[in-house]
């Protein structure tokens, strides 16, 4: 039961229940171990929907400790996938069959595609993509690299956006890494690039096909202040899962300000 | 038994044991599960005197666990309480008498009042204390904004000091929010406002009744080479309250070179 | 067994077994309590050599307290050692023999010796380090000063390097504190400082006998750039340890990078 239940309210009200189609939170693991990811799925796990095994890091678990912690993570109904790096390194390596068929054999349900550090022909990802969809895994894609010199086109990207809806991804990503500076729509310092999400924005069909990695919490604040509780977010640290359920929810004083702004608005007549 | 006792003595002097009037170091929660409460309590019990449930968190975990957790930080006499923000949507909501009902029968024994966010009448704010401490709560105080385009006076900050401490604040707690910049007594860099805080100091009557939120490492140097090891801190990150204990006790190169400089100053003769 | 043992390799290669020579982490441990090491150690055990109890943490644990993290680390082969300025302050106190028998009673194989704070006559400092290698510990010392206003020359710091290795230090470590900013070879951003890097390392005879302190994620991938996987890198947060041994190996887009680098100068001849 919920511990203040008919004595206080979500300013921002109730969220939806999972298995979500939006208000979508992934968080980054950067090497949990067995206690500490306890920890997050009996403490949040409500609120978790995706967790991302960082980079690589897959590789770097035992067999035994990886599948433990794919199993705890099913329990709790959170989706757990091998971070996009590991899948272009598999992909680099010409062994991309290998590595759907070992993601299930472990107890995978989902796989990120990306091509934020290889290059990645239009007709392979596309393969990729069918691919996993055809064997049952919920796919992921990310849009974008890595290597903050290179700065791709919006309208590049949005053409991606379409193409890997249609050929199956479930949501795609919106790539910031782990910092969240000087990636995609984000500045140097993390800020916004107005011009660019703007441009991105007019462009996607459907908002809640997106989930924005938004690893700093000023961009998590622009992000539901733009666009309301249950925007998608991703790159979330696992130790600030609960702060951004408190702001998703209005129980933080970034986002409990848009209530009393939307009351004042009220009172004046707005 | 202290694992060095006899061998090597504390540079800055011994701490004063719980429970302290000053020296006082309040940690923020923001979602701690069991297992890394338990290890906190026990490798640093000791150095913890009040655990703040951050923002609205308290209202995100079940009845159930957050009982829990609160009795584990009784029975290791650390104070815990829920972020000033939740109580300001209790008021918010005109349900401030069911929220202190609430918070006695999960077993808190602290408060916090604050206007961060909200804005507050005087009476109203004073009336919240008097009532808190009617129901034998400790109740904490918060002097200042969240927004960092609010400014108040230093002036108008004293006076609400001297009136929640009349009123029955155990402490008044000065506002740095988690991240400790562009807020209260710091810049947007997270530095000291000298004029700022020696107006405050020079206004203030007794400094052991502030608390100062001090999340930065630079900030809990510049605090205890002020003020002295007995200093009052606040929003310390769990992870940080053993460092900021060898802070304290001149165990840390930052302030172990306080006594280097006293010993050079006598040898000189200054 | 590993989990992708087969199916995918390293992209940098495989990495060497503990114990090893080089390519060596050494991890800061702020506080860590019992579950946290114990998730530490078995998620990336393997990819740990040496962890640091910072600053004079270990005079703030309860004798058993400490006594169990000592053993546990040793039966993960961890070598554990307090920080250098833990010693420093024995020295201070005219406590060093106690301090050696001391630390040897708790179990600890392992000590760093370091004047970081102090001031340490050079006969002293060659005593010390030879005293503490007769009694069988593996000692570390510690190139550098803790305060950003000193500024040693790099011709200093070689010389210390080689009497230090010369009377018996089986590794040195380059300071730059937990921030990585404005110490030794990083700028106040934490950038690396080209010309006294190439000033060290033109004048450093073997550069495995140098550990690296680089707690900043651009650190850790200029070092691995440079240098290659095996370098020496110390002062790595415990939560950052998988991302380490990720960039190390190659599975993470900052290094997977250097290899399609190395596959295009390939092709093109160079």
């Amino acid at each position: 039961m919920k511990s203040w239940q008919g004595i206080i309210h979500y300013p921002l009200g109730e969220r939806g229940l999972k298995p979500r189609r939006s208000g979508i939170t992934m968080v980054i693991d950067k090497g949990l171990g067995m206690r500490e990811l306890k920890d997050l799925l009996e403490v949040a796990g409500n609120y978790l929907d995706f967790l991302k095994l960082g980079f690589g890091t897959p590789a770097l678990y035992s067999e035994e400790y990886l599948k433990a912690k794919i199993d705890l993570c099913r329990k709790y109904d959170v989706k757990i996938y091998p971070g996009g790096t590991f899948m272009e390194v598999a992909l680099l390596q010409g062994r991309y069959e290998a590595f759907l068929t070992r993601i299930k054999e472990l107890g995978f349900n989902t796989i990120e595609i990306s091509d934020g550090t290889i290059t990645l022909d239009h007709k392979i990802r596309q393969y990729c993509i069918k691919r996993a969809a055809g064997e049952g895994l919920t796919v992921l894609t990310e849009l974008g690299k890595k290597d903050a010199k290179v700065n791709p086109d919006i309208s590049d990207l949005l053409k991606q956006a379409d193409h890997d809806l249609a050929a199956g991804a479930w949501k795609v990503i919106m790539e910031a890494r782990e910092s969240g500076k000087g990636i995609g729509i984000y500045d140097m310092n993390g800020e916004i690039l107005e011009e660019k999400l703007e441009d991105f924005i007019m462009g996607i069909g459907d908002l809640t096909s997106i989930i924005w990695e938004a690893p700093l919490k000023n961009q998590q604040v622009e992000m539901i202040t733009r666009f309301g509780s249950d925007v998608n977010l991703g790159n979330i640290q696992p130790n600030e899962l609960m702060s951004l359920e408190a702001l998703r929810t209005g129980l933080r004083g970034d986002t409990l300000r848009l209530v009393l702004r939307q009351q004042e608005a009220a009172i004046v007549g707005k």
